[in-house]
């Protein structure tokens, strides 16, 4: 029997997910499919093979559903996971788990109140392969303890409505994922540098921005952010430690030696950048939700990358390092 | 209604494919089991919760058997793809087709006769995703037209059992493959050179072998072949043309420094470097056998392989240039 | 006739730079020696058939030198240079030009009042490939505006006298004068951050230690300063415009496959990674000190350098981003 | 006492010397020229500051010339080498050292008679820092014993006058005595094959070549020479050992990423790759000339060449392996 799976959101990334388990995971299928614009719903429901509802609470109480995709816009995701939670369902949501840390306290406290993990937050980076392979360096004896971590973050081009502040929300909240997770670690601080902005996009952005995170172990971690660096997308991440350093791989490409260059291509898309990640994602989602829990990123790293945003956004106004103020994990999310 | 796969061989090979049906490749399950060794039938069924048969025959004509899967040791193969040609079910046959060139060109009259493609040869670098950027360079402008290939093919060690011959039908025949579908071409004639022998491994194998495969178009291939290279496992493909080259990529893996050294892994284990091949082969042939039908590398691909390791295990003998005396491709493969 | 150099100082990079003139430079020798520890000076004076003389005094007042060599240590070096501009005599300094601003200021208006170049800095990595093709990268089209330059200084291990204030003095003041040459550019402020702390070495070191320059055309520069990497020395160069990065190549070394991987060696004595670069600095200062003049790193580089240094080890202290105060550059330096 | 150089040819590699002895090479001056163009000859002395003299024996023969190098056209060579060793002056001569492998004996005869070393010949790749990496590897215990060698000579285009012996004669001459160096062992036979050829140059030409030469030790060596592979200048060197491989670094160039390409520069002329090499090569020469001996590539590395491309010569025609017929070493070129 497959795992039901309900929908909420058919825009670019939830008819991407409705695509994926039908080609690439078995054990589930998409059965219902809600979205804000109904014929968009429609469109994806009859890619699948699933039927439509009229809104996410429509999806979550039917008994056709055993769990919930919620791929919305940030802002309503808080209300469909409150409610799968108190459904008992498992409930895929991509990020952000909410878009004010309360509101992603409320989670936390009801997920903890069910007893049981019900929640995955839709950070992908930590089922990549090559994040995967770093994971396991810091984790072996060859780096030693880590003292520093440099992160690079590149966009060959942001659209018009790309926001300042959404280089945090939108763009750095991965690198703040993939360092607390690599490090096993909180972020304690918060400070964005404005270096000289391009002439290439629009004058109401700053890009590209310079972060610097402080973890409470000490460790330094700095981000490049550069939404509109032009010749394609890139990702990197250096753990310094105390005796070596170790890079996450860049994807693999041909090497063309023609006119002068030895060159391999750079990704143009970001979703070819994670795509086997998000794959391994859905997968380990449905695997744990068939076992009606969850696994993966949970309530407590949608909260901490929540916290870490806000103090980073302030950081944006005020040019100093901002506390985060997270308080200690719960053991529940041990 | 998923694919009912009928898999026959439940070896390594089979069982990999059992679990990589039941992991990931939607739209397919396995329903019946056969192998030479019952007890590792049942091994296998009952991991993917299929019934066993007691015999190829008894896989191929059950009807709840919609495509077969033949992954038994190589002797048997014919017999099997010809049975399930005869029933007009599509069959995924693991390399080598057959292991007689007779046997190959017995298979190509069945399924032409029958009027459609039905079988697919697991020839799965063709899945490859480096491979497939290499192919896509070769027919786009960028190298110009093709002159020579130079590949490389090492193990970090063969079994005792591994013979002289085996370094032609069990490791270089994955080359002869890729480079007949990178160029387009076909092998008119093969060559294998003895180098200096390693005193790593059995007396009665010769290891490395140098291989020239002479292309129909004239194109050179040269393959280094040593399957007790120590290191690791590792495939090169370089497509040399007029006015550019092209490699495949290497397996991604992080950079390390330390202790000196800048260091990336090597891969130790064939299956992990074309893991998301075999998983893309699968999907690719499910698909199409839903379709009651076949893709991919076709049954002349396996009789083409088939008479260049004959031509280089006749080379090993001579040590001269061998005709492969392959003839035209029927239309049907076109 | 060979330009006769007077050497005053004849310490590790003192005898290295006598040798290199014995040996890559041709068109010049060394005519005389001094050193603090006279010893010292007639070794070196042995090996190159130089005599040797009393105080660097002397060496600068003898009519058998044409132009004097400074490589004593710090604090002696703006005395030994005054005297050579005063002589009217070119002069190489090593770095640093003098211990404060102050000094390196009189140096400049001695210079100046000499009405031509005669002080050239010893800041080498001007002289490197790398460096040069990278600067010419810089001012081409390819890579748009200068935004960022990310920089890594790496050494395997500081010795025990190596102060928290050395990370700024010797060792990021190479980065200071390379960023500076690389973008045409003044450094407007200097920051110091204290990552967490290695545990390799000695307590009172803070290593690493990760500054941020804010230059005057509003670039941003950060620098990973890391004295006890442990792995080797690396140096680390990125500068990323509006269109395009370009990093620094790594020193070449074979790439050897071994025990599961491929590795590239990493150097261990920075006096490798520069070697060629030392030899082209000097030659480059032979040929103009044989017209009686000097070229390359300038006495403004010099004093453009300790200005950020003086604002880095401030920094080192309060935490904040402290200016420079750098003045407009002479017409004289243009 | 500078060592007085007599110049035997004035072309380009000839001028190339003569700039190379006054830029970089102290110890040395160019004395005399001479070549079958005296104004050429009155061009390169003028920029050296030495005289002109009429022919190779007036230049051997003076009294103010203690060492003379050889860079007139390949026919030349052995009379004035000849008339060298008579003269008991240390000789350079560019490969190769003679046309034919008589006169190459004549040379040896010559030298042995006269009790030392006086010849080198320019195989300048022994003095290339990655060449010697790459031999110390081979010498070390990381690779085991060699078995086979992969290597690749490209140029960007060859100039109408090239012709298909010229691929062996000026090109893989040099891979010969590079692999008889690296391996320290003697080339028993040479095969070349004609792959297809390119369209971008002149009829007349076969090019690419694979070249296959079998070392008296049972190694194997390929090479594929390209001499219009159109995209620049490349030498490649791959030593495969009993358990592990190491390569010829790549010349170091930037990493640029733009429109959509993370690539380095490929370079175009062979005299950049091998610059230092040259400058190291002319060093060593002058350091023994100046003892009044050779060091370097002896006369028996021009006489083992020179067979080994009459063996690949005849094997252009007969297409098969050729043996060399190349004699055991003399011990006084042991």
């Amino acid at each position: 029997m497959p795992l039901n799976v309900g929908l909420v959101g058919a825009g670019m990334i939830g008819a991407d997910h409705a695509r994926r388990i039908a080609a690439s995971v078995p054990g589930a299928r998409v059965a219902a499919v809600t979205d804000i614009d109904p014929g968009r719903a429609a469109a994806v429901a009859a890619s699948c093979g699933a039927r439509t509802a009229a809104s996410d609470r429509e999806v979550v109480g039917s008994g056709e559903v055993d769990a919930v995709l919620v791929a919305s816009w940030g802002p309503a995701h808080a209300g469909t996971v409150l409610a799968a939670v108190a459904a008992g369902k498992p409930v895929f949501c991509e990020k952000p788990l909410a878009t004010t840390a309360e509101d992603c306290l409320k989670i936390i406290e009801a997920e903890r109140a069910s007893g049981r993990r019900l929640v995955q937050v839709g950070f992908m980076r930590r089922y990549d392969t090559g994040y995967r392979a770093l994971k396991r360096l810091v984790g072996g004896g060859r780096l030693g303890e880590p003292l520093m971590v440099h992160c690079v973050h590149r966009n060959a081009s942001a659209p018009e409505e790309y926001r300042t502040e959404m280089a945090v929300h939108d763009t750095a909240v991965h690198e703040m994922d993939a360092v607390r997770w690599l490090l096993d670690d909180e972020i304690a601080s918060a400070q964005v540098l404005f270096p000289k902005r391009t002439r290439n996009r629009f004058e109401h952005l700053q890009d590209p921005q310079f972060m610097l995170f402080g973890m409470e172990s000490g460790v330094s971690v700095d981000v490049e952010v550069f939404v509109n660096c032009r010749y394609g997308y890139e990702i990197r991440c250096e753990v310094v430690g105390e005796s070596g350093t170790a890079e996450l791989p860049p994807p693999p490409g041909p090497a063309v030696r023609s006119a002068a260059r030895l060159s391999t291509p750079v990704l143009q898309d970001w979703k070819d950048r994670f795509a086997d990640a998000y794959d391994a994602e859905i997968r380990e989602w449905v695997m744990a939700a068939a076992e009606g829990t969850a696994a993966g990123p949970s309530a407590w790293d949608g909260y901490a990358a929540a916290v870490a945003c806000d103090a980073a956004v302030r950081s944006q106004r005020t040019g100093e390092a901002e506390p985060t103020g997270i308080g200690p994990r719960p053991d529940f999310y041990a």
